[in-house]
C-alpha cells in the first residue's frame, strides 16, 4: 500500500470514527486523497519585488509547474516526486482542496468544543503499543545483538541514589569534561525512560523512582538570589552527592539557578506529566498516579501554566532557551515546541486528574485552554504552500478585530530559504508567532509532539509527515535528525543569539543533530504505520 | 548651587535620614562627591581585538585621558566638561569610590530587606508637589499665556461619556487619518491626567470618572478569538460610541485584540493603579481607593503580575510591544520600562491596600517581590563604565551558581556604541536583561520611572541624572526627548522590528521624539531640583 492510499484510508476512518461520537467534529476530507492540482510561479528573485503591490504578484504570474493528475496518481503508487526546487518563487496554489483551507477554521464559525477534549491520545498510545508489539514479536530477529548491546549501554548510565536507580547521566563520554553531564536531565530522561518501559522485560522501577525523587524536588522551596520561584516548578536536573561528613547520598537539584544563562527549564513539569501517564498506561500502575502527593505535584505544574497573566494568546510566554534548546537561539516568546509539550502534558493530565475537590474546576480550565490552544496553533502557526502565498501578500497595519493580518507581519520579513524549502505537497508548525513576528525555522521535536499529542489536526499530520519526505536531505541528513532548520548564520546568528560561540550554524541547538529526538520522529512513524523512504 | 554639591547635600541628608530610621539601610557614599579620578583607556578598534585574551586588555593599556582633581572640581563649579568622546575605546576606571561599587551588593552579603519597603515615594511626591507649589507661585508669570493656551487645548481633547468627561483623544489632528486617535488609551492618558490633577484649580474629575471608567471595563469577560484573558487585565484604550439603533452612548474597549499586531497592554494596569495613588495624593480623596471595587480591582491587576509561573527572574516576562513602545521593537523578555512600572505599581498598591482579609496575604507578597525586584535592577541592569569593563572581561560558559557571568553574556556581542557612549561619569538601567542577553539600549521612560520610584539607588538616580546631561546631544537632541537611544539600523533593524516600515532608525518608537514623554524627565528634575542646561 502507498504512502498516500495508506494514509488516506487511515484519516479517512479516524474522522468517520470521531465524527460518529460527537455530531460537531468537524469533518476534514483528506489532502492526499485529492488528484488534481493546478499550480501557478510567480517570480520572485529581487528585493524590489517584495515591495510591488500585492495585486502585481497575481497579475505577473507565469505557469510554470504542473502538478497533474498523472504525477499525483503517481506519488500514491508510491514513487517519490519531487517538485523541483525553484529559486527564490512564489508559487500560487488554486486547487480548491488544499491543507490549509481544511485545517484553518473560517473567521466567522461559531467555535466549536475542541474535538480531542477528554478522547484518548491515540496516535501517542498506538505508537507505544507497536514499538511493544514489535519487540515481543521480533525479539530473537537480526536486531537483537544491536539492542542487547543498546540495553547493556542503557543500564552502564543508570543513576543510583540510596541503591535505587532514579535516572540516567546526560551523557557518558571519558573525553568529555563533566561540566554537567553528571546530572540527570528530567528531559533528557524522557526517551531513556520510554525504552525502560518497553524493553523486555520491562524496567518500570527506574521510571517510578524518578518520577517520585523528583517530585520530592519540586517540594523544595526553591530560591534564586532573594526570589522565590513558582511552588510547583520542576528541577531541570538532579545529581546524587555523596556527602563525606555525614557518610550518606543526598541529592542537588537546578532549578535554573546553576544553568548557563540561568535559563528556566519550562519544559520539565511538561515532561514530568507526560511520563507519568506513559507509565501507568504501560504499566497499568494507576496507583501511582492517583496518590495523592502525584496529584498534588500535577496541580501545581498546571498552576504554573494556567494562571492568568496580562496575555493575549492561549499560547505560553517563555524567555529563551526554555526548553531543549536551552540557551539563546530565537526562541523566545510562543516557541512551538513548549506550546506542544503545554498541549501534549494538558490533555494527560486531563486524563489522570482525579475531579474531587478543587480538581473538577482544574479540569474546566483545562478543557478551555486545550480549545483555545489547538484553535491558535492549527489557525496561526500551520503553513503551507497557500498559507505561504496569503502571508506573501498581507496587508499591514490593520487595526480592530477583523484585521486578516493578526500579527501584524511585514512580507518582507519572510526570509528568502522559505520560498526554495516549502515543496507543494506538505506543510508544518512554523517556530514561533507573535506581534509583527513570525519565526518560520522548523523545530523537529515542536513538530513531532504536536503530532503525537494530536494538536495537528489529522490533515496537519498528514502534511508534516509528507513535509520530511519532500525535504528529507534538509530535515534529516545523514544521522540522525536535525533538531531545527536552517541553521542561524552571519548578521542573524550574531544578533539572535548574541555571538554564541557554541552554536554556531549546524553546532548543538543551531540545527545540529540530536540522537535523543529520533524516538520523537520513530514514534510519529510508528504511530502512522508510515511508509518510509528508509535511507539510512 | 552646583549640580554636583546640590546633590551630594540631597544624597547625603537622604541617606542619613534612612540611616537612622533603620540601622539595617546600606550607606552609599556620593559618586560625585568624590575628587580624584584616575583613567586609563585602552584601545579597541577591530573586531579583532575583541577576540583577544581578558588579559590582554589590561596590559595594552594607554593613558590617555585623566579625569583629575581639577576637572572635577570644575565640574562642581557648575561647569559642564564633557570627557572627550573617544572612539572605540575601553577604558578602566581605577578609582575605588565609584558608582557600581557602591550600587552592586556584594554576593556574599546577606540579604537585607528592601529600604523602599512601605516607606514613601518621596521622588515622586516632591515632583508633584514642586509643580502645583510652582503654579500657585508663579501663576501671573510670562509663562501664564502659554499656561491658558496649553489648558485651552486640553479641555479641547476631553472625551465625553453620558455628559462627563473620561479622558482624552490619542491626538487631535485634524490632517491624520484617525485610525485609532479618536481612543483614550490608558497610558497615554496619565500624564494629561497629572496636568488635570495640578493646574489651578484642579478638574480631578476626569481623572476620577477614568480611573472608575476603566475599572468598570476591567470587569468585563475579556475575549480574543476563544481565549479568555485574564480576569485583571486592563483596556489598552477605548473609545465612545454613539448607537443610534439604541440612542445612546456606549462604551468600546480594546484588551489587545484590536490592537495592531494584537499587543498585550501589559503597562495598563501598572498605570492605572500609579495614576489612583496619584489622584489620592493631590485631592486627599481617600474615600475612592478604599472603595471595595477599587480595591478589588487593584488585587485583579496584582494576582496577574504576581501569580506564579516558570521564572527564575522576578522581573516580569513580557512579549514584544507590551508598553508604550506597542510594536515590535526587541523589547520582548523583561524590559526596563515595564519593570520599572511594575515595581512603582507595586509600591503604590503596597500604600493603598487594605489588610483586610487576603490583604494581609497580598500586601506580604508584594513586599518580597519589591525586595527581589530591586535587587535584581540594581544589580543586574546596571550599567556605568566600570560595569562595562567588567562585562567586557566576562567569562563564558559558568556552569554552577557561582558564575560571575550570570547569564552568559558573550562580550563579543556589546555593541560598538557603548564605547563611545559611556561617559565617564553617570550610567543607566540597560533595556533589558535575559539569557545571553543584554540590551544596551537607553530607554528614557524605564530610566525615569525607575527614578521616581525610588528602583533606583540614590546613587544610580543621580548617576542616571549625569548621563543625561552629559549625553544631552544624543538622548535629548532639539526636542522633545526620544524614546530610546540609538535607533536600530541595517540588519539589526531587519532582524528585531521584522522590517517594520513605520518603525525606521530615529522614527516613532525607534529612537523618535515623543512630547508625552517630557512629563517624565521634567519630575525627574523637579524631585532632584537640579541645575540643568536648559538648552529649549
Amino acid at each position: 500500500m502507498s504512502a498516500a492510499s495508506s494514509l488516506a484510508g487511515k484519516n479517512s476512518s479516524s474522522v468517520d470514527e470521531a465524527t460518529a461520537a460527537d455530531p460537531l467534529v468537524e469533518i476534514q476530507p483528506n489532502v492526499t486523497s485529492s488528484t488534481e492540482f493546478i499550480v501557478i510561479e510567480t517570480l520572485r528573485t529581487t528585493e524590489e519585488s517584495k515591495e510591488k503591490d500585492d495585486s502585481l504578484s497575481l497579475e505577473d504570474v507565469k505557469s510554470s509547474v504542473a502538478w497533474t493528475k498523472e504525477s499525483s496518481e503517481a506519488s500514491q503508487n508510491g514513487e517519490i516526486l519531487k517538485p523541483e526546487k525553484a529559486k527564490k518563487t512564489v508559487r500560487l496554489q488554486g486547487h480548491e482542496n488544499n491543507v490549509t483551507e481544511n485545517v484553518i477554521l473560517p473567521k466567522a464559525l461559531p467555535l466549536k468544543p475542541c474535538p480531542s477534549v477528554g478522547t484518548n491520545l491515540e496516535a501517542f498510545d498506538l505508537a507505544l503499543r507497536s514499538i511493544v508489539g514489535n519487540h515481543q514479536e521480533n525479539g530473537e530477529s537480526t536486531g537483537a545483538a544491536m539492542m542487547e548491546e543498546a540495553l547493556e549501554r542503557l543500564k552502564k548510565s543508570y543513576v543510583y541514589f540510596k541503591g535505587k536507580p532514579v535516572g540516567t547521566f546526560a551523557a557518558m563520554d571519558p573525553n568529555a569534561e563533566a561540566l554537567n553531564y553528571n546530572q540527570v536531565f528530567v528531559r533528557d530522561f524522557v526517551p531513556t525512560a520510554l525504552a525502560c518501559l518497553m524493553i523486555e522485560p520491562a524496567e518500570p522501577e527506574i521510571v517510578k523512582n524518578f518520577l517520585l525523587k523528583t517530585l520530592h524536588l519540586q517540594g523544595w522551596e526553591k530560591r534564586i538570589d532573594n526570589f522565590t520561584l513558582g511552588e510547583g516548578v520542576m528541577p531541570a536536573s538532579f545529581k546524587v552527592l555523596f556527602n563525606s561528613h555525614q557518610q550518606k547520598e543526598t541529592l542537588v537539584a537546578d532549578f535554573g539557578g546553576s544553568a548557563i544563562g540561568r535559563v528556566a527549564p519550562v519544559d520539565s513539569g511538561f515532561w514530568w506529566i507526560i511520563l507519568l501517564r506513559s507509565y501507568t498506561k504501560c504499566t497499568r500502575d494507576y496507583a501511582l498516579a492517583e496518590l495523592p502527593e502525584v496529584q498534588r505535584g500535577m496541580k501545581l505544574i498546571l498552576n504554573l501554566c494556567l494562571s492568568d497573566g496580562f496575555d493575549t494568546f492561549p499560547t505560553l510566554l517563555c524567555a529563551d532557551g526554555c526548553s531543549m534548546i536551552d540557551r539563546r537561539m530565537g526562541i523566545y516568546g510562543y516557541p512551538i515546541e513548549i506550546q506542544s509539550l503545554f498541549y501534549f502534558a494538558l490533555r494527560c493530565a486531563r486524563q489522570m486528574l482525579k475531579p474531587e475537590r478543587d480538581g473538577k474546576e482544574l479540569i474546566e480550565r483545562i478543557d478551555k485552554r486545550i480549545t483555545a490552544l489547538s484553535y491558535h496553533i492549527q489557525k496561526y502557526y500551520w503553513l503551507d504552500f497557500t498559507q505561504l502565498n496569503n502571508i506573501y501578500r498581507y496587508k499591514t497595519e490593520e487595526y480592530s478585530h477583523t484585521a486578516v493580518n493578526k500579527f501584524n507581519v511585514i512580507p518582507d520579513s519572510i526570509p528568502d530559504w522559505v520560498f526554495d524549502f516549502m515543496p507543494l505537497r506538505g506543510g508544518y508548525l512554523i517556530g514561533n508567532v507573535s506581534p509583527a513576528r513570525m519565526d518560520f525555522r522548523w523545530f523537529l521535536v515542536g513538530n513531532c509532539i504536536a503530532i503525537l499529542s494530536s494538536l495537528a489536526t489529522p490533515a496537519q499530520a498528514t502534511a508534516i509527515m509528507d513535509l520530511i519526505e519532500e525535504r528529507w536531505e534538509d530535515l534529516i541528513g545523514e544521522m540522525p535528525l536535525k533538531i531545527s532548520y536552517p541553521a542561524l548564520d552571519g548578521h542573524e546568528w550574531r544578533i539572535v543569539t548574541g555571538y554564541d560561540p557554541k552554536n554556531t550554524r549546524w553546532s548543538y541547538h543551531n540545527g545540529g543533530s540530536w540522537p535523543g529526538t529520533s524516538t520523537h520522529l520513530i514514534f510519529n512513524f510508528l504511530s502512522f504505520d508510515y511508509y518510509l523512504p528508509m535511507k539510512n
